[in-house]
């Protein structure tokens, strides 16, 4: 089936989809991005995903060209156009077509992809792989990725799933989602160096009926030494994390506590 | 006039020459480049920009399609293509279409340009913000380039024209050059977080014949005490540093030792 995405004002099928290579995010990686999901042509989340990336744009003074309703209304129309059961729905925006290849242009570039998606079973575990690192803006959701791409032929020789970045001694993200650790029933993420996920921020709202939930700096040696560790992200909703390099969680299994968040978000969203 | 690329295997106009946004430079940053002058055909430093752009390449995780005597043959086409006196021709190396956007393909993208270009006088010194800043991978010329374009706004404030990068006490590069600094007529360059330049490289060379050159960690404090402040790019050569934040070298003049180093720098070239 034909994709279709929206392009400067314009709706192209994927494959017509392409950008002169002018533009600063091709040429600079100067860009933002915001992902959501969109269940049974009911975009999720919409609002805070729009807040964010406007916010990201704000941040690295990328003009947005669309305002808010149009914004949805483009959101809507690639609804109709792509229609799936489930959609992944992209925004990237990017410093524009640059005339010396390092200055920003006036105009941004504006692309909303919109591709067909499933949901990986949720009680399966992921292994995560610690690594050394920060985001350079990571309140930011640039189009910055040059450190886990290149690290990928690593993650797979260690057979783990995705990366747990630690700096100075803290935890912060995974290449793509927030990290919460459970101990004691006791439920806490990071705060520092981390995106403000969206899934993260309505996980910490659904704890706050059953749970204690914190926000603070978490030791990666906490998190090693945690009842159980998940992540959160658009994209899969909450994933059990079962081990961290030689560390197994609960066995190699889901834990209680993260298995009753994936049942409460599931209300909330 | 019209200019001309190579792009994977073609020939194409600047008009033509645009990318499917599933590239992994568009998308996530991912990818490399070089850049080199043509002097009235004559391509300068070519093998050495080609050996640092294959050591990229490789270091990256990014196969190369063609080989190096193709790579040649490519920047001589373009050189017929495009007559001008003075051509910057630019390398790009990405992760390639990628299927979901994350994993690199098999195959990367090359693409090469050509634009004329101008030199800045080289009696005119540049100002420097100090910055505390380290590329991520600084041993590779990577697209990443987030940090000095969201800076730009500040540089343009503090009337500065580019950045002094600092991390822990120590100088490293400019957002696109090495720095030199000069003090009782010894030349002395950073060595740690540095992209290896080729002017650089020849710089250094130059000097053993009259001044003595040292590469060694040094302190953004050393930098500030030194006679003599220079930057050096494949771009524009050597480029005298008259003043770094409020500090002035040489009453803001270019100093004797820098004006005799860019003297000798084009025998070299």
């Amino acid at each position: 089936m034909i994709e279709f995405n929206y392009f400067n004002g314009q709706i192209l099928t994927s494959e017509q989809t392409k950008i002169h290579v002018s533009d600063l995010a091709f040429l600079r990686g100067y860009g933002i991005f915001d992902f959501l999901r969109v269940i049974n042509n009911k975009p999720i989340f919409i609002e805070d995903h729009l807040d964010r990336f406007e916010n990201s744009a704000k941040l690295m003074g990328l003009p947005i060209a669309e305002n808010r309703e149009r914004l949805k209304e483009i959101v809507s129309e690639l609804i109709k156009l792509n229609p799936h059961e489930i959609l992944g729905v992209k925004l990237i925006l990017t410093g524009g077509y640059s005339e010396d290849g390092f200055n920003q242009s006036e105009k941004s570039n504006l692309l909303v992809t919109a591709k067909p998606f499933t949901f990986n079973n949720p009680l399966l575990g992921v292994k995560l792989m610690s690594y050394e690192y920060r985001r350079e803006i990571p309140e930011v959701k640039t189009l910055s990725y040059v450190i886990p791409i290149k690290m990928l032929p690593k993650l797979k020789e260690m057979h783990a799933d995705d990366f747990l970045y630690f700096y100075n001694g803290l935890i912060s993200e995974s290449s793509r989602s927030n990290v919460f650790i459970v101990k004691n029933q006791k439920v806490i993420t990071a705060k520092t160096g981390v995106l403000p996920g969206i899934t993260r921020k309505y996980v910490i709202k659904a704890c706050e009926e059953i749970f204690e939930v914190e926000e603070r700096d978490v030791s990666l040696i906490e998190t090693l030494n945690a009842d159980e560790v998940f992540i959160t992200t658009s994209n899969q909703r909450i994933v059990s994390v079962t081990q961290i390099d030689n560390q197994i969680f609960n066995g190699g299994k889901i834990g209680t506590v993260t298995k009753k968040l994936q049942e409460l978000f599931l209300k909330v969203e």
